[in-house]
Formats: C-alpha cells, sequence, structure tokens
C-alpha cells in the first residue's frame, strides 16, 4: 500500500475592492508613507466595509470560487476548516456558515485558531484528515477581516493590517508532491506581547473593556520584531536542511506578510533571491491567515508541477513554523 | 503494515470548586428548582471565579493531571489542541497557554472551534493526527468557561451552563481500540436560533453590543430542542447501525450534557438501559465541550478495554455528531 499523502489541487481567493493607502491612514493617526514603506513596506491594504459583515463574506467568495475552478460538485466536499482570529461570532462557527451558503451539506466544519501561523496549521490539519485515508477532499480556509480588531488611534499598528481570505482544496495523492514535512513551534515567552486582552473568557466585553480599548490588536513591535525575525528565518532554514534542499532546489519561499524586513531576513538566510518570494505586503499588509493562501492564489499561473515551496509563519503565542510543499499541478486551473 | 489508529491512553479533568444551586439561580431571576429540574434535569453547576481568569486555568490542571496520570514527560507531547468556545483571548490561543504552563515545550498548539460538539470535532482532528503516521503523543483539551458568557437576566438560559474541561491523550495503536468511525454534520438553518451575535468581525465590541447583552448566548430554547433531540438520536442511531452494534452491544452511551430529556430520547432510540447512560448533567450542566470528556474522566475506573462507547453531541451551527470509541484501557490509570 503507498502512503496517502495530501495535495493542494487548487486554490480560491478573496480580496475586498476597498482600499486605505498610505495617505488615508496619516490623515487618521500621525504618520506617513515614507515612514511606513521603511518600516513595514507596506502601501495599502483592503478593507471589508459595511455592517454586521465578517471574515464568511470573504471565505464564500473564496470557496464559491475555489468549487468553480476546481470544477468540484459542493456535495462531495466532506471538511471545512476555516482558520481565522477573526471568526464572525464566537459561536455558530464560521465554517459552518461559509459551508451553509456554499453548498457544502455533507461537509463537517469547525474553525481554528492559530494566529498569523494559521494557514500552516490548518494545512497541516486537513493533510492529516487526508493521510488517514478517512476523507477524500477538504477545504482549507484560511483568512482574517484584521480591520474589524484594528485600532486606528494606534499609530504602531493601524498601518500593519489588512482583510483577505483564501481557500485551497486537499485531496489525496501517492505521488511525491504535497505536504512534505512541518515544523510547528510555540513558545508562551511571547504572550503579552502580541494580544488581544478582551473578548474572551479571560476579561469579557464591558464599558471599561470598550473604553480601554481592548478589543483591538496589542503589539510591542521592537519585542515581537525581535522574535519573529530570528525565528521565522530559523525554522525556514531548519525544514530546507532536513530536507537537504539548496538555495536552488527551492523554487518559491512563501512568507507570511507581516513585515518587509521579516521576509528579506528569511529569504537571506535561505540564500534565495528576492525575486523568488512571494511578496504582496505592498498591496494587502497583513491579513492574517489569509496571508500564505493569497500569495499562493496570486502566483498560481507560475507555479509547477514538482515545485518545491517553503511556507512560513510567525504570530501570536508565540506560534511559528514552516512547511515544505511540493506543488502539485501546473499553472492556473479552469 | 498495520493500520494506524487513534486510542485514548489517558484522561484529565478539572472542575471548579464554586457550586451555583438553583437555590442561587432562583434569587437571580424567576425560577424554580422545580422549573429547571423538569425541563433540563440541572441541580446545580460549578462556576469558575475570579478575575482574569479564563478556560485555560481549567485546561492547565485538566493536563497536569493527565500528565501525572500517565505518566508521561510534558516534552514528548508533540500537539495540544484545545477544543473551546470560550478561549482566554481571540489571540494568542488559549493551547500556546495550557502548553506554556504544562512544561509542554516542543507542541504544537492550536484552538479548535466545533461549539458543543468541539470535543467530537477535537477528538476526530486529534485522532487523524495520529493516523497520519507521523505523530505519536496528541493531547485534545476540551472545555469551557461559559459563566463568562451566561447572561444572569435570562431566565431561559442562566440556569444551563456551568464551567468545566477535560483532556484526552491520543496515542497510535494498531489493535482493535479507539476512534473506530465518526460523523459529523452541519446544518446552517440554526445559525440564527442558538449564537453569541457580538464579539466577532461581524459586530465587533461596543458600547451598544454591551447594553443590549450580545455577548452572551442566545437561544430560541424551543427551535433548538427540536433539532436537537431528534439530530442527536439520529446520528448515535445511524453510527451503531452501520457498525452493526445492537443495544447489547453497547457499553456506554457518553452523550453531550444539553437536556436530560434530549440525552433520554437518544437512550430510548439507541434501546439501551440508562444506566448505561453516562449522566452527570445534574451536576455540571452544560459545560459545552467539556460534558463528554468530564464524563469519561468521571467514568474511568468502570471502564474496560473493548468497551463499546457511543458518545454524541448537538450545538450551534448547527453541528452535531457521533463517534464510535473502542476504549482502550481497563480501569483507572496511575
Amino acid at each position: 500500500m503507498d502512503k496517502i499523502n495530501a495535495v493542494i489541487t487548487g486554490i480560491g481567493g478573496y480580496v475586498p475592492e476597498d482600499v486605505l493607502t498610505n495617505e488615508d491612514i496619516s490623515k487618521l493617526v500621525d504618520t506617513t508613507d515614507e515612514w511606513i514603506m521603511t518600516r513595514v513596506g507596506i502601501k495599502e491594504r483592503r478593507i471589508l466595509k459595511g455592517e454586521g459583515i465578517g471574515t464568511s463574506y470573504m471565505g464564500i467568495r473564496a470557496v464559491k470560487q475555489l468549487l468553480e475552478k476546481t470544477n468540484v460538485n459542493p456535495e462531495e466536499i466532506e471538511v471545512i476548516l476555516t482558520a481565522t482570529t477573526t471568526a464572525d461570532h464566537h459561536f455558530p462557527t464560521t465554517s459552518s456558515i461559509i459551508a451553509y451558503h456554499t453548498g457544502c451539506k455533507n461537509a463537517m466544519t469547525f474553525d481554528l485558531q492559530g494566529a498569523c501561523a494559521g494557514f500552516l496549521y490548518a494545512l497541516e490539519t486537513g493533510s492529516n484528515y487526508i493521510r488517514s485515508g478517512r476523507y477524500k477532499k477538504v477545504i482549507v480556509v484560511a483568512g482574517d477581516k484584521m480591520t474589524a480588531i484594528t485600532d486606528y488611534q494606534d499609530r504602531s499598528t493601524c498601518p500593519l493590517f489588512g482583510d483577505a481570505c483564501g481557500a485551497v482544496l486537499l485531496e489525496p495523492t501517492t505521488e511525491e508532491v504535497g505536504v512534505i514535512d512541518t515544523i510547528l513551534r510555540t513558545d508562551g515567552v511571547g504572550y503579552s506581547h502580541l494580544i488581544m486582552k478582551s473578548g474572551g473568557s479571560a476579561y469579557p466585553p464591558s464599558h471599561e473593556t470598550v473604553d480601554n480599548r481592548e478589543h483591538f490588536v496589542f503589539q510591542d513591535g521592537k519585542y515581537v520584531f525581535k522574535y519573529a525575525v530570528s525565528y521565522m528565518a530559523d525554522v525556514a532554514a531548519e525544514i530546507a536542511e532536513r530536507n537537504q534542499l539548496t538555495h536552488d532546489d527551492i523554487a518559491w519561499i512563501v512568507p507570511h506578510q507581516a513585515n518587509l524586513r521579516i521576509i528579506d531576513a528569511t529569504a537571506k538566510r535561505l540564500g534565495v533571491d528576492m525575486d523568488k518570494v512571494m511578496i504582496n505586503i505592498q498591496k494587502y499588509g497583513n491579513t492574517s491567515a489569509g496571508t500564505i493562501p493569497i500569495c499562493l492564489w496570486e502566483w498560481e499561473d507560475r507555479l509547477k508541477k514538482g515545485d518545491n515551496l517553503i511556507l512560513a509563519a510567525f504570530g501570536a503565542g508565540f506560534t511559528w513554523g514552516a512547511i515544505y510543499l511540493k506543488w502539485g499541478y501546473n499553472g492556473k486551473q479552469a
């Protein structure tokens, strides 16, 4: 019996139409385009506008596009899991809403929370569903409406975030493609340095928590940067080394898009030229769980079967990690 | 090569010391012990008191007990996943907090949201990690601090909920024990009938959402009951039938503890006597993802290797399902 592995067989994505530029942000807080570009490399980001509209709005559109591109009947989908920090509600799950509005009637559905590394966790989780031999069609959705938890009075964080969502289809393969290797790590040393303090069971919402602006991302930027830049580069190098991949073997690095300087450091560490690094941070900013699938979605037509991809991310927890992915098909589907 | 399956090899649990009785609740809202006992079968529930204390407080204690009972070195744990609707924070994850405080330094950690069926989703997810052949020691934590999202001005819901957390260790086996079969379903028809409206990306916290008491469980009780009572009984019967289990073959039914009448209906549907149904709802109420592991934890000393268990749950989404579990060891460990 050949060992079953999971491979991505299609990808969909959605970014909202509305654009928030650095110029727009410089009207809200004391900052400039130059400052933002120098520190993080973001020019503009997309924002999801509208009352009562959450992450599922983008997830539904990403999944619909995925189903159309792959020509898969929604009733064949067995699992939908959504990696998000910004679920529409605490319950019901965002996945159950997405399933309902995409006709995936036979899917089991759950959400997964892994912060900025959420897509890596969800990809490994979905892959293990496939590897079990018990599931044949799993959709991994990943994305965030970060603008719902962004404090537009905080000049240090409000330029960073945007909204986007991607979705990939996972299917079984016995070929040498798919999710080859995964390293995921946690270090609670980061707990208080990148946190949304209130809104969960530790500090439920109250007038005081709203007044204190505790329902937004808090980030101790310097502290987080120091860990992110070394941990993300380290783990990317580690997964390359243990799979005997030199810089020539790597077709693409697909880094979480939090800060261009962290992306640069990761590429340098691997000795990979910047033209082999997927970068769209200038257009979308940090969309948390959405960054990596949105990169894959935009680069899909340039990917070839057998391409070696190194995915790497770092986020709250801290949690971080890397996945070695061997791409499964040529060019854009459908 | 024998097929690898996942089996529970140990269990820990934690319930807070503080008790909230029906008499206590009848002082808060217009209700009586008799009304609550007749409608749902709850006598008292445990509540986790203290400022800034969330679900991780219980999860840490459940995992510590699990590690002690199984005599496993925390550094051997490769994955901690926590099923909860009441994470301490939106981020970082509750799992990363639990890992930090239990010495599980080498674990990858993520949270999973599956509402009241959360333990079933997490058990199937953890099992697929094991079945992949890539992981040997996975901890599934499941529990909720439901009192953080319970509206003590709402007489129809405030008697229902309590706080508790369980944790199981999953390991590989090639014996005929473990998580044999799983059915998990979703139907978005339940969306607005069992919901916490605000606090996510669709309706972020504001003074208005706090004033409108939208950060609490809303339940259209009659509507939910109608679906719960038939869907949970149906899916339990379906998994028994497709595994050729008659009522004689079933050692225990382990139902989600939301309402004694739903538990009764499930047992009747399977033709199983009530003395083979784990029931502790009278002591703990509905602890959401915590109910099933807390039952297993309390009944552990009566379980024998090879016992056929049917786990069944129903919750927000709607999501619901059943797992056929063949127990893996005799009596209480350590």
